[in-house]
């Protein structure tokens, strides 16, 4: 199997920006994928602002007292600091912490420098160190759960961009990752188009139903959409999307 | 055994917003309940606001990959959607699912509808999906962890208004439920106007012994509250409830 | 093996409000010990601020149902109580609840007593009552989880500042507790003068390195430091710690 | 949904009996059912021989301390205890513990007169009490782990044969629960006929192989079947089945 | 509070000798304690026969690594191995392992000495070292799991014969420990007596019930006793406990 | 870092097939090692009888519906089914499966092959299918649980020979895997030499030392070994370790 690692379209990123995580796995079920939502992690913050791009992997394995010391963490050929130099521009940092938080799958110089480096986030399964420092970086980061003690006391790289498993999730290189103020999900590849118009699609439909129901139309009727609410709403997408006539205040 | 569904009474109400969950937990305490705090869900945000009504409640069981489609999750007769519609208005939707967040119990185009309709909050041990979206609605939440993939994913609405476990603790239909910034107290029916008059006063007490630890009295001698202190409060409130002398400023 | 629960030196306490946990363990880690971090406790709030004091500790044992009620609550030999009556002025008061979330550690009422007797902070492997009145007072407090169900239901308070393991890490009396905006540490006492050295110096060489890296210096050539990077921080350091150029704005 | 609690056919009983339920999660998961095999629970005993039969549930929910005395589980309206009297001849009784062992979900009284009418065993997610005495009825049981306290201790019977999860598993009235040596599968009414007749050929195919296998024919080359494989298996079997020569004796 | 540390009377071991756990829970939730029983300990094997005696207890903490070394284990004031040579004749040893399986809570030197000494068993809710060799001793012995790893690798011993909690149940010293082939329960040391009594009665009415049952009794009919079988019950013992007729074979 | 993959010598492996998984735990302390025991897995049997070998691993991600099907399964470069004919004869092969038992991570026809090709045995973090007749092949297998489910519907093999976790301990391909009846412990490589020679000695000195404490010897005088107790032991090594006299028999 080869990965395309291959930057995702503009059109495709644009819609994938605007939609939730929640959009994304019904679309996915829709052809049967059940296990693509990174279940437990959540982002710094929910302010942290949207996230998308394709997956470049780092993996972990259990650390070993004499391997895993602060002497080796500082060399050049540490694993866990290449690929924060080699995390191509755009992409993801999926970390693969094997579902871990007894150590740091990451800390704030590090974050600070993969967005200087134009990396678009970072994900784990695992936690960081220095969390309100990334924050304050500005770099979309997920997590589950702070990890502060030193990265060598659990954990050791062991592989660069491989497919990997992030919190129970198959995440295969190039794979494309979507954080919202929520979570992850992971859209396999070669679905990453089909997917981001039909999310970007229910989406917009969920925006025109929350009107309708404001305005008293039971969910049996808007959600999900039945025929007779779809054919409406094309309509209503066909006439310019007129604004709703406003909510009665209670008086 | 047979529910009390009517609502309960204005004056129950109104002391059981002011209490907090763990007035109610000391309270019950004292009759010998020790399993009424569903432990481990939180508001989705703490300023919230105060939660208070009877339950209606809503079980779901492990989904079933033939049954649990989204072409089904639409149906009119699916439990999941009807239980919106038929939740009362003044009650609190309780969820049981399970105890599992593989997938959302409840989304915010449901919220918006229950908002609409006067239920005054969801409670589940399980999550939700669009969490933003259904604080914004303003209605008081409580949830284990969001969970924003397909309902359909993982569970399957089965019955509406049975006994069911949440949390791990029993809840009837009807017994009343209080949520705070903290956490969610299930009360047995029979037993919330006697409860919520404990509870407040336990309340007021606190805000009293507050007022005297402030100015330096021991914590053996006015928490919980001695014979001593109890008289001397009496007074206090026969008094008018006086204003305490403002605290000394350190210079 | 005795105690020494003499109060910190000033300097260290100094030096320690500065640092963050992060920086602790490093250094800890350089002397082999890799078990010193709460795992799995979270300031109330990120902004409650620094916490550094020597540990004093209470432990509890699981309640029986004669032994822990609300009526023996009240008694004033209750080591829960008198714990919080002798905690000293600038100690920590640690408590080892078994990691247990079924019951209160402590309340908002206990908070206050010790906020008003100088007591710097609290650190819970369980989780505390009234959370939101906690975290008014100011004290800055650290826990698992809220956990406003009465005492007297789960625990048992049994000894108070012998040694405990709290969070699966052992803490002795007058052990120093570090506490930033993500967790807690803990430095034997017989280490925390040289620690509070060292980790200062690592905090401040990552403000240096913070700003080489916002100006596009590799990871790989000063985080961790190397000779090089470390002699021309020494010499940064010998000029007065000059400001930097500023950062380029994007246009 | 109706359920079909009719007992099933005599030669998918036959088929049943003989097969190992991994051969039947093949048979499921081609159909496209990845959730049918309920993990962690185990057999008192691996020689307790094989449980075949259509499913009759009982649901527990949480106790509450006022309802679940010792007093009132002896009334005759005890679900608990009606249940072991109504559960049909032929029937398998699986009891919904809402995954808990913090009380007995049976004794050996009531395994007893289960065998003493016919019932074929008992699965639950809970755990049993007496479990030796259990063992010794030669009821085929299945649990999570020894509960011995009593029922009341920690859980309520609510309801006798509607749809329950148990293990995380949908179990339908009238499903086919499959046990061996190992543990429990759960296979959806309508399908098991065919089930039967699948999981019957892969079993005996498989005995096939390992007489390959054990003369060194590769994995590759048997298991699972290749056409070719598979070929020259239908002519050992058109051929009478004949016997291997034996396997060289290593000297 | 004091701890009764003398031997239990002969009559009460006699009778708790016979007794299932089962049946001490029962008696012991009729005076409303439901948290007794030792949850997720088990026998080394079920046939290692009947514990009966007071606690006597150990208690370890987590370890730290310059305290806890090999060199440190082999001390003689090492309460790990003082607790082998202290915990009296007929005791049972009740080892607080904070339910961690990291490390050994005891291994088989440590047994067979105790086996010598006359201790009658050891419980722990962490696990043992060389357990094939424990369990040759004739010690009866129950844990969490196997856990070999050397003691000082995780945990660190603290204190002799204090209250502890194992499995989240409180001990004292000198209370009732109950073991059979499935778990072990805690009998508070001033009600050993009574349950003792009662226990036994339950246990042995339960061998007349499955008289009954095996000859076709409803168990709404005799267990748990009805007024009606309990008279007849008592009628058979005044009779001298007389055999039941032989049961009819099944033809 | 390159990885021996040579098979052992004759001599360590001896030493190491007679000594307990415990030995080889205190002999890995004496060097700093604290994570080596791959704690949670068990043998299928206490009496399969002792591993030891070179670990050649295999390593699992999450399934992905689209790619693990049963078709997909049976391919000749399905890296699952290469690793069973790939495992060097005298090797162990040590599953990574991430501690999931969601399905199988080897069933018994991949047994008997292992057992045909002269492999050693198996460990994994997660469990088999067909527990009973892999063990009727008599090659010695160690698990978590047992995990019946196709391996397709949770497991993609993914990885051959590289460094993995398994129960959370590293393992690097050639490091020397020992198994007795409790469970697994992984020595590195360079190591394996003399951690056999010392384990071995370990275990000789404690038989003699059970024979002291049989007959009366406190454990402070002879476990673990103190000086005097070492001179005697070489002492009676040196004397041709002569024959204890039998014990007293109590009268």
């Amino acid at each position: 199997m080869s990965y395309t690692t291959e930057p995702i379209s503009d059109i495709t990123r644009e819609r994938l920006m605007k939609v939730g995580t929640a959009n994304v796995t019904n679309a996915l079920l829709k052809r049967g994928f059940r296990n693509v939502y990174l279940l437990g992690l959540a982002p710094l913050t929910p302010e942290q602002g949207q996230l998308v791009g394709p997956a470049y992997t780092l993996r972990f394995m259990p650390a070993r007292e004499d391997l895993d010391t602060m002497a080796n963490y500082g060399k050049r050929d540490n694993l866990h600091r290449v690929a924060i130099e080699q995390c191509p521009q755009g992409a993801v940092l999926v970390i693969d912490a094997m579902g871990s938080t007894k150590a740091a799958a990451m800390g704030d110089m590090m974050a600070l420098r993969l967005k200087h480096r134009g990396v678009q986030g970072v994900v784990t399964d695992g936690g960081y160190r220095d969390a309100p420092a990334i924050q304050a970086t500005g770099l979309p980061c997920y997590q589950k759960q702070s990890a502060p003690p030193a990265t060598a006391i659990a954990m050791h790289p062991i592989e660069l961009n491989g497919p990997v498993g992030c919190a129970g999730v198959p995440v295969y290189p190039g794979d494309v990752i979507v954080g919202d103020g929520e979570g992850v999900v992971c859209i396999p590849r070669h679905l990453a188009d089909e997917i981001a118009i039909e999310a970007l699609d229910a989406f917009e439909y969920e925006a025109y139903a929350a009107q309708l129901i404001e305005r008293g139309t039971s969910i049996l009727d808007c959600f999900p959409a039945t025929p007779e609410s779809r054919a409406a709403y094309d309509q209503w997408v066909a006439a310019g999307r007129p604004a709703f006539p406003p909510l009665e205040t209670t008086p």
